[in-house]
């Protein structure tokens, strides 16, 4: 019977993974242990846990003092520490609830990690699924450290940055869950920034690829490792707001035959943009990669890219980049002027909107429409990219609250 | 060569223990990580370490809440984080130095516990020595969590107050260490407390069971658990402090056979005495036993004890607690009165003065030398045990401070 249960997939496990926010003092845990306790009584749950917020960020202050290359091992050892805390607390909260809870860190559940090139950041290889089913066959809520995992060493390793949405959604990849609740601080994906546009609304759900771009394009409820990864594995996920009642926001894998559904899900928008147009490259691509390459070398992170030749044979190529590397941007193109390339421009104080939807890849026009709710202010733009799904605008900061509103209007009257 | 190395008994190795002032802040833990440089230059080093100052404390007061009997398995993985935060930043630092070391948890080094009858408290069972000597070969200096253990199960156990010092004499008996240092916050084990008595000095060598008695007298230099390991297996410790410059303190297994020695080792005292004498018992040894045990249901600590026939057959019997346990134990004695024995009287404001040394044993008239110290204030003796090598007092707190002195002068001089 045991065997049976722990060789079947599980079709009633919900995973449900809570962040930092979600975990910040004793009242939220208790709050999300209810939360909990309530979805235990009609599935099995099997929990994913952030550091209590801010606790990272304290423990690698403390250590960032003698960090290098060295001591990366250490430097996990003392992050994965975060976890163990809001686990246990967790773990014994539920308990005083009359719940049978257990924490498990990444090295009691075998979860098996490997290092990126950079030795920084691990990818999961793989996780010892009998062990979470063996504690559920036996009535107990298994609670799993979120961001950490060990090595073949049985060092431990870190995720990155919204690791813990990435051990929620590979814990329900491994277990066929049902459903990954990823719960955080607000109520799902809304068709845009709710303290941006009045009337943005929770989407009831996106595809993956909306995701993804969306996840891009500074939507910061899922990590982005996460979504690619419950793409590859086709894993529902649901975001939903462990603060207040909320239906949540669905990932799904297909496009929705809905008819009603409209043809953009979701317009972002993010400041402090900064955009470099350089002109006369020196050797068609070679020199593009080039200035690529050295903004790379220096981790900075390049958005947007427009190339275009030419009538005459010459190269225009902008990016844009967050204004906070302007001035390193600026000295490195100083440095290359002349030799890569004749000269540059640089523009700041802009904005970023994206229009990202599914729809727009069967319906025409939609860029029309984009471009209509720019009535008055198309001059100010300042740079246009497209892909399959998605349209972005670069344009005058000035401007973005009154151009995101109105794109608002048109696509979700 | 390295088969050969991992086989031999480490002659030329120390244990360095560091307590939880000593990693109380990054200050602290770069003071140690000088002091563990240096030895590291002559010795090979096994460093055991504590929680930073306070957090064991604040980790505690975060689980309390839902602290039971059910959910000790998680409270103990909420306090071993203590260990694993202060020993990754340590071996951090230790490599900005470049030296190479590795922190090690419990779990990684299997230090393997058993639970007592609490369920509370575990002991060491074993301790996986390969891997460190193993890393010890490779010119690692492994930083070990003090405090934590794991069970059979690989769930993490905490070995109680004091445990981080049992920690380090087990790995220093398991490693056959040439010597198990003990950094505190003092400089050594005193004649005397150094704030009472002004010539009170750092005694060089002490036995192990002048230290077993000091450890219970109320010196906190060093936890009673890890003196009892020491003298089983007779570890080399010395106590040190890692605050300033200093010779120390050795635990010797042997008496000395220095004609100089004193007879007297050490003199302590602690206030806050109450002492209660109970008369007229009712069966003998069993109401005093009976006593006892109502005393040790509700976790009261009884110190000194005396009982004495009196010539009618009738019992006396004395014994001393805390000052803050009088109210309770009043409560106690006052319910079983006239069932148990026929009445009791208390006292408060007591101190208790011991007189500590192994040499008392074999000369005679220590006693007298004692008594004649008390001139004057004889009739305000309230209490005498002895036991071989220790005389202890109980008398008004007001004498506490001349008779230290007192004895201090009279054995020091």
């Amino acid at each position: 019977m045991l065997i049976e249960f722990l060789n079947t997939s599980m079709t009633d496990l919900i995973v449900q993974k809570f962040g930092g926010t979600s975990v910040a003092n004793l009242d939220r845990i208790e709050k999300i242990a209810e939360i909990i306790k309530s979805s235990a009584e009609i599935n099995n749950v099997v929990v994913v846990i952030s550091a209590m917020a801010g606790e990272t960020d304290r423990l690698f202050s403390l250590g960032q003092k003698y960090f290098n290359q060295d001591n990366i091992r250490e430097m996990d050892a003392l992050l994965s520490t975060g976890e163990v805390v809001s686990s246990s607390l967790l773990a014994m909260c539920l308990s005083s609830l009359g719940l049978k809870a257990k924490s498990f860190n990444a090295s009691q559940l075998k979860l098996m990690t490997k290092k990126d090139s950079s030795n920084k950041f691990a990818t999961i290889l793989s996780i010892d699924t009998a062990l979470i089913k063996n504690e559920i066959a036996h009535g107990v809520i298994p609670i799993i450290t979120g961001f950490q995992g060990v090595d073949e060493k049985g060092d431990f390793t870190t995720l990155g940055r919204g690791g813990s949405d990435t051990t929620a959604v590979a814990v329900a990849a491994e277990l066929k869950a049902k459903e990954c609740q990823i719960y955080t601080d607000v109520k799902g994906v809304f068709s845009a920034d709710p303290n941006k546009v009045n009337d943005a609304r929770v989407l009831e759900y996106v595809t993956s690829e909306e995701m993804l771009e969306l996840s891009g394009q500074g939507a910061k409820v899922l990590a982005l490792r996460s979504v690619e990864l419950g793409h590859k594995y086709k894993v529902p996920i649901k975001v939903l707001s462990s603060f207040e009642q909320s239906q949540g926001t669905k990932i799904i894998y297909n496009e929705p035959t809905d008819m009603e559904q409209s043809v953009v899900t979701s317009i972002t928008s993010e400041p402090n943009q900064a955009k470099f147009t350089i002109y006369g490259g020196k050797s068609g691509n070679d020199f593009s990669s080039s200035v690529l390459n050295l903004m790379a070398q220096k981790n900075i992170f390049v958005d947007v890219i427009v190339m275009n030749y030419e009538l005459n044979g010459a190269i225009d190529f902008s990016f844009t980049v967050q204004q906070g590397n302007s001035v390193e941007v600026e000295s490195i193109l100083k440095e290359n002027k002349g030799q890569l390339f004749d000269d540059y421009i640089s523009e700041s104080d802009l904005s970023k909107i994206s229009v990202v939807g599914v729809g727009m890849r069967s319906q025409t026009g939609v860029a029309s429409r984009v471009f209509s709710c720019l009535e008055g202010s198309k001059t100010s733009l300042k740079l246009v990219s497209t892909s399959e799904i998605k349209i972005t605008l670069v344009l005058e900061s000035s401007l973005e609250k009154t151009t995101v509103e109105s794109l608002h209007r048109e696509f979700f009257k």
